[in-house]
């Protein structure tokens, strides 16, 4: 015991030469095989005997990975924490903007109306389904690994699995069913979770990106002054959240990959595969907590511009809205009548660029059934947004983080 | 109501010409117009007034993902079934083969004893956990999307909500908040499951095919005489299913980062993004479910040959077990002076060739405290098995398939 | 030599059994042992001597590596025609465009002027180095793979030279210095190339896309009409052939990333690497000729707006031409003054919405030195294109496809 | 021009605060920004006139992407003399090994014979292809990036080609035709190349790391005293170069498709896709060259162990040498009747363990055409090489280093 303390007390990150490590790791093939020699050293000069216990009955593997799992659950409260900022940061947009409407956008073409509620509610309960899945992986993932040379614990004898539980308990982990060395799901199913949710910062910041280009000004990002500025050009806020953000989730798919290919590794402990992920889920881990972290900053600070939105909605002169007008005309004119009339309507709006509105209402046919009040209410978005309510309605029920 | 049989009526895969379907595809941009235009005609041809609700309210991404999801969940039922077959196949070999003797091996290179049951323990651990990550993502993926052309379901009025439950119920599908057509995280996650399904068969494939080799003929794929056989070469048994599985596990990867990269499309309907998932996601199943189906196969019939098992633990003449016999003796000698006379037995019988055990016997200081049976006793490899047999028993309870 | 031409009459395509091919397959583990037995049977019928030299000498890999070979001599032919069709394309938007401004833009900000003939410009510059990179990838790639069984050629015995350099006139292929079987980096080659080419083409695409959004309006795709239409809004032209690129460009890296992947095989013969090439490669190739079919297609017929780029440049009033006016002041105000007046100007500009011009105007210290038509010409953005025409002029004298 | 001088004599990166840089980075959005400014504050402190002509002309990106090429250059240059050392050193080994027999291996099976210079001359073949390779990539892609904020250098007024000129010749790199930052093929093409030249290491280093594992024991890494080994496992050589290479090469596909990903970028200056080139293309020339240099390290030291082969090659008794056997009686018995005594013989030997050139003898049919010296010369493997020779010889004479 007293041999554990001594061991214990030079177990001091400030006691280690990194630039030494970072040396003979490469001659060495892994990290643990040094630190366990400047422990050990240092360990001697303090008690002999108590350096024969440095590193007893571990491998290297316990060391690295075990590490990992230490470093992977910090940095998942962290991730965490910003997943909830940004969930929070979303529900307040969804409420703000319920009724704020905007152009629904397909195929980079306006389609129909929507409000920026609806938008950001997809995203609120996007990022509702990353938080469940984080905290199911967590539980799978966050283990002790401790298994000796082959995963046997043979050199510690009988004393084995006591040790494996006193271990576990000391780091606070769960202890697995076995040591799980060779196989490496758990890394992947961390990386999976964490790709998946840097995707989606990524489509929220391709999405405000889209609607904070110059033409369609209909948000901006928020924050300091100067921030994402230019000097010389004024008019110019460079999107530098969506760019981090999408920088981010343009990396993490290559690393998945990397990690999925790791996964078939050779036998009890791997050549090649094992050690390719001793950078890729550190990477991984950093760019996805950078992209989460991104996100609920771009969320809480960003600008919305409900007349920028008003002005996109404009920008066809109501022929967007046709939809809803051949509906309402349906039931006197019959459906297909009604659609002839109103793809001639567009037709003349289009080629002449005289308003819509104008158009339909100088329309014999038409104006024997809808005057140009009914017309102006028909092709006002705000009437034609369906069960907009209704879902803005479900995913604030279904999100709300106290349930 | 009557109409709506018309068009069910005609909803049959033997009505349709598949050669126009995927011609006029390429020029319509997706699948989903010209099924709905083929579909039209063939409902005008009996009743006019019926055409014109087929695809009343939807959109084309509704049909696409919702067929996506039916075949997804057609996918995953196979997939779970064949699952299970390898959890029970994996179980009946850890049994089987607890307490057969092995090389665990690192690095590609000989270590410690294990057990062949203690091997087969942590693929069946993993396979547990892939189980319960199938089960979870199936509950968070396998629901209804219908939106219509915004994912508001405007042009269905009022009654918008009651239809979309309707389908719902309908298709035995749960109805999820809102439409999802923007976020894919759906898409990945059901990727992801998969692709960690994959890499976990192609590592059982990995460490198979290594145990396989002609130098080594520790296991052989069964199955069909003939099967992976040569003509010519007799002595030849090409491990084929562990081809087909890895072939698999090399290719998910990349698209599961494809997958991962349509997350961050545009709006509410993405360009290039969800196109790309059109080919990648059936890809993707196909591969896992065959991956995981051979893997089922290859563990069934695996052929497990003890003896070679034996042969490979006597590859080094005892070497690999000086680390027992140096701890039986350091009670006696003290730890750092059995450790020097261990390294110098070690030293001596891999230059001269002599037995390790002949070696050791020779020493007189070794011979003084332990005789040649309790020489031979450790260095069996069956004495030096560690927790082995206690981590054997916590899997098969883990992972029960009742439980 | 009578024997031989009754094998090649065999030969025949229409003879196989296809669905037996695909389901033998499986269990052989490769296409082409199902192949030789049926090739075997169909000679054996019609002589039963001629049968003993089906598939002499070879090994199923050289069937099937040589096989695509062959598959991809033909494809990169098409895809050099559809290359150079995308060239010619290029240049003549941009020796019809070249003086056609419009907004150059970054971070998806505008920035400063540019014209549309720069902006191809430097797509028909990317897609002449491409062609560069096809042509040599070409002389590396496209050669003869016959070996035998490993690779020796043994089972031919001092014949095996003359067979081989007689195989490789027969299919116009050149001999490689030795059969190339275990080293799969030709294959990686042409995917990387391919890749190259289709990342390329969607960068075109995304560039199109953007400029073709609703609020943009700058191009439009053309080709036959409907095509990429909507029946319901009119206002809508989706930009199906960008589409279609975008999504090959999104596969491309996860394909390029698998078979670099397989690299790194087993021996004279790998296990899963290779297999993994069987759809990897021909997906790639398929997806990759269709992107710069597509491409072509899309340049060839594109629909360019300028009064959409001309609207595009004024939709800041100016304000994106206030370097330029700064730097007309400098030389009468001293740098600093200057960049201090234009400041104030457009700080005034955005908050007020006044034109910039008429803010430039009123400004006393200004107006000393520049009068309104000065000021009119400054910020016109032909003015402000510095070296464009110089770089056009240089990219149509590097690309002239005669060259 | 005095101007000029005080700029560049602080550019030093000793003047500049590298920590303020990386913080500043974050909220800038790239790292030119905040450097420009320390720079922009060095310089007025000695000359305030000299500090506006600080990044004159210039935008962040030609900083940044110039830069990047400058030490690409740097990386190439030394990566191709490591690749050099690798070629030598696999000269050596073919030179050394061409009639060294060894066990031809497929599908992880043992095949046929072939020599251990053959094996190498197939790497000394892939290595030469890359070099060409690297070379012709260099000529396509180190050019300068000089374009100013859109790439017309327009702020430099009339001066600009000739400003650009003289940077070219300053920095000793080519001029484009036209500035290149919207085009990223460029940096792809070197991704690409450099990830080939990576999957051909780890396709060296997979098969040695096979030939080295302990029941094969063929070859083993070499290199000074304890590196790679263990002190309580001494029979144990960790292949620890193999390791390195194989981590790389699992990590340079998923670089290589993110960066393929970073083509499509948005206008004059993507969004997301070039930011992430920053981190992902020094990554893979760190892991390319690393690599690279492993190898050569492991192919001019490696142990190769003749005797370990010609085990390997003993196996199985011979029975590779069956199809040999099988030709020698061919002309005499017909190849049928030959067929059928072979197969009898080697399944014989297979069940009963006897030597086979004893079955073979025994074997009245057999024995009445070949005594028993013909069939030792028969079953021996230096026989049955087939055209091994002439490959060695071609290679040899296609990859000197002088040609």
């Amino acid at each position: 015991v007293a041999q554990a303390e001594t061991i214990a007390a030079c177990c001091m990150v400030e006691l280690m030469d990194s630039a030494a490590l970072s040396e003979a790791a490469a001659s060495a093939g892994n990290l643990a095989i040094p630190l366990v020699r400047q422990l050990t050293a240092l360990v001697a000069a303090r008690d002999a005997e108590a350096s024969r216990y440095v590193h007893f009955g571990a491998t290297s593997q316990d060391i690295i990975d075990t590490a990992l799992v230490l470093q992977m659950r910090a940095a998942l409260t962290l991730i965490r924490a910003d997943l909830d900022r940004a969930i929070r940061a979303a529900r307040t947009l969804v409420v703000d903007h319920r009724a704020t409407t905007m152009v629904g956008r397909t195929w980079m073409q306006q389609a129909l109306p929507i409000t920026f509620g609806l938008k950001m509610a997809g995203t609120l309960d996007a990022l509702a389904r990353h938080r469940l899945r984080v905290s199911q992986m967590q539980a799978r993932v966050l283990v002790l690994q401790f298994g000796g040379a082959a995963g046997t614990l043979a050199s510690l004898g009988a004393a084995g699995p006591a040790i494996s539980a006193a271990l576990a308990r000391h780091l606070d982990l769960p202890e697995p069913a076995l040591p799980w060395h060779g196989h490496r799901d758990r890394m992947f199913d961390c990386a999976g979770v964490l790709a998946g949710l840097t995707a989606t910062a990524g489509k929220v910041a391709r999405d405000l990106a889209l609607m904070g280009q110059t033409e369609v000004a209909e948000v901006a990002e928020g924050g300091a002054p100067g921030r994402g500025g230019s000097s010389t050009m004024p008019h110019k806020r460079n999107p530098i959240r969506a760019a981090a953000i999408l920088a981010a989730a343009h990396q993490t798919p290559g690393l998945v990959a990397t990690i999925a290919m790791a996964g078939p590794g050779e036998h009890e402990r791997a050549l090649g595969g094992w050690q390719a992920e001793w950078r890729a889920m550190p990477e991984l881990i950093r760019l996805s907590g950078g992209a989460i972290s991104q996100l609920a900053d771009l969320l809480e600070t960003l600008e919305v511009m409900p007349e920028g939105m008003a002005a996109s909605l404009a920008t066809t002169g109501g022929l967007i809205m046709a939809e809803a007008v051949q509906m309402a005309l349906a039931p006197a004119l019959g459906r297909l009548v009604a659609h002839e009339r109103l793809e001639g309507a567009v037709r003349e709006s289009a080629a002449t660029g005289r308003p819509f509105i104008d158009v339909l209402a100088a329309d014999s046919v038409i104006a024997a059934h809808l005057d140009r009040d009914a017309l102006a209410a028909l092709i006002d978005p705000a009437h034609y947004l369906g069960a907009t309510a209704l879902f803005i309605d479900r995913v604030l029920a279904d999100t709300a983080l106290d349930a």
